[in-house]
Parts: structure tokens; C-alpha cells; sequence
């Protein structure tokens, strides 16, 4: 990748999922070539997460830079802003122009709302499976996923699926080796097998 | 635990390691009944993490309330921290005081220079193990450990390893039981084994 980095939009909302924006933005903050990250959420300024933590959007939907490509979490934020019709709207839009849309757990639900998995594979967190799929009737949901890659879209499964979603995007983009060196700067153990999947089966979706 | 929550201080600085923060807070965020959680750093307002974000420090080293529990995470910000003897003049004294002091990755480092680890066995990143090393001389550094419990003061290896430690501690606060239920609902595989480190013998620590 000899080109400039995508500018990656990391959504935040009240509510959101602590380690669903912080696994991946570990991986990806230590990857500037490949990623440029900015944060942006409804309103801008301090937005705090389920957990607790005020993390600071630095754009409001309406100010914020076109991006290349979209991280959305999850969390129980996701349960009032699939009716958003504002934020659905702006993802719908962003996501159609950027290149790339990830999602972590029940930020799926979001970007299906926002049509942007109408047709394709996805998944999500298990213990919120059939919440996520009623909000995306044209989805083919896949309930064995650690994370799926479509492309366009990629979805992971929940909370620390992400960490592993966001290493297999690296190593699609800029290869193998570079996914292994920011697992090992983390010492993380990556689950680099997409379908190998325990909490699936632990939540009764065999 | 039948006892009000510890009021656990996670301490902020310019240049943090996000995942040595977010991780363990996700696990601790989703056991109120455990953890109280409050932000603090050198000064309040948005903290810049390695990374790129910013996370708002709630209180400053002088306004913060007297912790229960304190989290100390590493990243390149603790390479000029070990030398601000303000800064660390509070964590000593806070530590001193608190019953329960954890480190991730290079946070080691600044609790090494409180006096924290003296006499007592301790581990930290494995790319980073001589300099911090040369913090605590008279630390029992252990090359080997995924992470050490050490009962009020506990250290984790790089980054991820910090979600470990926390299941860690809240296996040892309020049961295994209750560690495994945080760690399935963040979809996550914990490393149960203090002692299974494949990152130490990775950088020629064997």
C-alpha cells in the first residue's frame, strides 16, 4: 500500500461499547500508514461509553470530514439509535462512498438499518443475535462467525471480536506479516480463523 | 463481596496505551457492584492516548478522591513520567494507601519508581522488559508471567495481557464464576494461566 492512509471515522454514540472502539483503534492507531483515524458521533465533544469513559468526538455528523472508512461499535446505545433516522441517514450516505465499513458487535444492527448489508453475509454479537437480525430482514445472517469480510463490509461478532476483525483487515490490506507484528506489539493472541467461532455455540445458536 | 464497591482511580497521562486502559475497564465497567471508576491524570480535561484519542481525565492529581484501587497503564507517555516526581509523589502515596494497585505493560515502570514493587515480584512488556527493569532495582522482575498477583499490587505483560489480569482480579475479588460471565460477554478467550506467556520466550526472554 503505497498510497496515502484511509481516513477511518470511528463512530461514537452514548452508550457505546467500550472495547468495541478501543480493540480495534489499538491495532489501527499503531498502523498510520494504513490508517488515519478521527472520531465523530451525533454531537461533537465528551461522549460517554457503557463502561462509563468520556471520550472525546472531534466532529458532530455535519462537520465531519467524508471518510474512507467507517468503524461503528456496538453497545446498548444501538437500541435507540436504530431509530435515529438523523444518523441512519448520515451512515447510509457515508458508507455507500467510503470503501470500507466495519462493524463490532451490534453496531451491526446500525449498519444494516442504514442498508448497507442488504444482500451480503454478516454477523455479531451472539447474545444479542435476534435483536441484530430483526433489523436487517435482507441480511444473510451468519450465526458461526468470529468476523466476516465482505469487502465492502466487515462484520465482527461481539465485543473482543473486534481486535480480531481489525487484524484480518490489516492483513488483507497490507498482508500478513504486518497483522502478526501489531498482535505481537499487543501481545494479543489473534484468533486468525474467521469462522472459528466457541460463543456460538455457547449461546445456543448451533 | 458484599461491601460497597472500590473506588478504582484508572490514571490517565499524555501518551497512554489505549488497550492497557479500555481493556481491563471494559471487564471492571461491566461489574459495578466491584468497581467504581473514575479518570484521572496530571491534569483534567481530554487526554491524548498514543493512539490518537481523547479520553477525558475527570480529576487532576490534586482534586481526585482517594482511590480504593488504582490502574496504571503503560505507553511511551511513562518514558517522561518516570521523572515527574509530582506525579510520581501522588502515586505513591495513593498507592500506599489504596489495598489494590494494577499495572499494564509499561505502567510497571511508574509504579516501580513509587516504591510500589520493592521486595516484590513483577512483570511487564516483553519489547520493553531492560528499560523498565532499570526502574526497579530492587524489584523482582519475572521474565515469564502473563501476569503477577501480588495481592494489593498486581502487574500484567503488554497491552492485551491487561484483560487477563483483570479477570484475574475479579476471579480473586468475587469468584471465577463471575470472571468467566464478564469475559463470555465480551466474546472473550481468557488466558486463565498467569504463567502461559508465548511473548516472553518471542523476544528472547527465555
Amino acid at each position: 500500500m503505497n498510497d496515502a492512509p484511509l481516513r477511518l471515522a470511528a463512530v461514537l454514540f452514548e452508550g457505546f461499547e467500550t472495547l468495541d472502539v478501543f480493540g480495534p483503534l489499538q491495532i489501527f492507531g499503531n498502523a498510520p500508514d494504513v490508517f488515519e483515524i478521527f472520531t465523530v458521533a451525533p454531537a461533537s465533544g465528551p461522549v460517554r461509553s457503557r463502561q462509563g469513559q468520556q471520550v472525546v468526538a472531534e466532529y458532530d455528523l455535519h462537520g465531519c470530514p467524508e471518510p474512507d472508512a467507517l468503524l461503528v461499535p456496538g453497545g446498548w446505545g444501538t437500541r435507540e439509535l436504530v431509530d435515529d433516522a438523523r444518523f441512519i441517514d448520515w451512515l447510509a450516505a457515508r458508507g455507500r462512498d467510503a470503501s470500507l465499513t466495519m462493524s463490532v458487535c451490534t453496531g451491526a444492527a446500525l449498519i444494516a438499518r442504514a442498508g448497507l448489508l442488504d444482500g451480503r453475509r454478516a454477523t455479531t454479537n451472539k447474545l444479542a443475535f435476534d435483536w441484530v437480525r430483526s433489523q436487517g430482514p435482507e441480511v444473510e445472517w451468519q450465526t458461526h462467525a468470529r468476523w466476516i469480510d465482505e469487502g465492502e463490509v466487515v462484520t465482527s461478532a461481539g465485543v473482543s471480536a473486534g481486535i480480531d476483525m481489525a487484524l484480518g483487515v490489516i492483513a488483507r490490506l497490507v498482508g500478513e506479516d504486518r497483522a502478526r507484528l501489531l498482535a505481537d506489539l499487543a501481545e494479543y493472541e489473534w484468533n486468525r480463523n474467521p469462522d472459528h467461532d466457541r460463543f456460538a455455540t455457547a449461546a445456543g445458536l448451533a
